[in-house]
């Protein structure tokens, strides 16, 4: 198959652990080309997220028009959105775009801080998820974005609202020494079982959603391409470094297997 | 030597050929961590830079700050600045942090678009010439940053204002079949030549000067740095694509030799 682009939509980080960063260097060691647009600037460090600046949507706007003019995706990929009325630009976008969509709903920091109000939640359930071959929620998000408290019926909700299939992570609520993921669809679910590592990681979230995308840009079926990128997450948080103060950060120079 | 950790600074390009993008994939292929800041955001395709987006300085400087609080870098390379109150903040709080500096001063885009005025010029002249350990203009940018007609007369002016080393390419004014780059410090020249590749490119310049600042990060001699990133550059660029309607991009997935 061609080489596929990717379209990534999200935040910066400046630590480079999460954000844009996860995903272009993701892509690059998946053989993916990767086009980009920022949502929101942050102050951040590796410990928690001071604050987020969202674009004007009218800058937004110039950027996404001016880049789909000129670059057709084949896959878009978003990740932190932080302002209403850029989630309700791109689901009209995107709705006429035609091109797979994959969430990875960024609601709050891996430190705690709230990343969406009411309204963008709203925005997300009502504009964007109908467009999701896949959504990829850690527990927390998966009860905020499908307002239940329990994590498989919220997962439930977001495919009735009409995402796909839904990656519902376990790392941010683990039990004991093991993390279990579960991908769901309207009539499949499969369990995925990983040792728990030892230390908190800054951008694993966004790093296996743009594993996962840049899978299925390349075609592979939905359960090989969560597999397949839930083992090389493992494998970048595995051999993590401590770069700052606080979270680790994921080594996204680990070999990835052909 | 252990992996250095690089701090780009510089504007995000959405179709992904130039700025941080380019340093970020330049970052992981030759082995080295990397952390970001966005001066500015752009819109702009594959052709010209239409509109430029600097980020409030107040909202730049806590960045920053709280960036240079979690991650010491051991190199920071500058690329395109856009205003003049970055410049200034940049210029006081690098010569505090001690780091060797890159400067890549994006004076215009390739599609011809101007990316800084007179003030900004003085700025970059006052404050950051002093800090850098190599700056990579093309002609056009020499000629405006040391103020004369001569690309090398500019040269020899920037050396003067405090550049320690010049690395002037000449792939915007190539004459015949041939590029010719000059490395230049105070008492020493060289010069390095490749055939010209038949296309124009977006980022060719940004690839360059982050390829520079990796092998410099990792402790070459000035003279080796810069004919490795030269020769990779290259190599990026004969493999090139058209991604988009415009100027073909590097194709930074090209393999590194040890």
């Amino acid at each position: 198959m061609n080489t596929p682009t990717l379209l990534f939509i999200g935040g910066h980080d400046p630590s480079g652990g999460a954000g844009l960063q996860a995903d272009l260097e993701t892509a690059l060691g998946h053989d993916c080309r990767a086009a980009s647009l920022v949502t929101c600037l942050t102050a951040q460090d590796t410990r928690n997220v001071e604050v987020v600046y969202p674009q004007p949507v009218e800058a937004f706007s110039r950027q996404l028009d001016l880049l789909l003019a000129d670059i057709q995706p084949d896959l878009v990929k978003i990740g932190l959105l932080g302002d209403t009325a850029l989630a309700q630009l791109l689901g009209s976008r995107l709705a006429t775009l035609g091109a797979p969509v994959l969430l990875d709903p960024v609601l709050a920091a891996g430190g705690g801080r709230a990343m969406a109000d009411r309204a963008l939640i709203e925005a997300i359930r009502g504009e964007l998820l109908p467009l999701c071959t896949l959504v990829t929620p850690n527990r927390r998000e998966a009860r905020l974005l499908g307002d239940a408290a329990e994590p498989e019926l919220a997962v439930r909700k977001l495919l009735d609202l009409g995402a796909r299939q839904v990656l519902l992570t376990g790392a941010d609520e683990a039990e004991g020494e093991r993390v279990r993921n579960r991908l769901l669809g309207r009539d499949f679910s499969k369990t995925f079982d990983y040792p728990l590592l030892p230390h908190p990681y800054h951008g694993s979230g966004c790093t296996l959603a743009a594993a996962c995308a840049c899978r299925l840009a390349y075609g592979e079926p939905i359960e090989t391409a969560v597999k397949h990128a839930q083992d090389w997450t493992w494998r970048c948080l595995e051999q993590g470094i401590p770069l700052g103060r606080g979270q680790w950060l994921p080594n996204r120079r680990t070999e990835i297997p052909a």
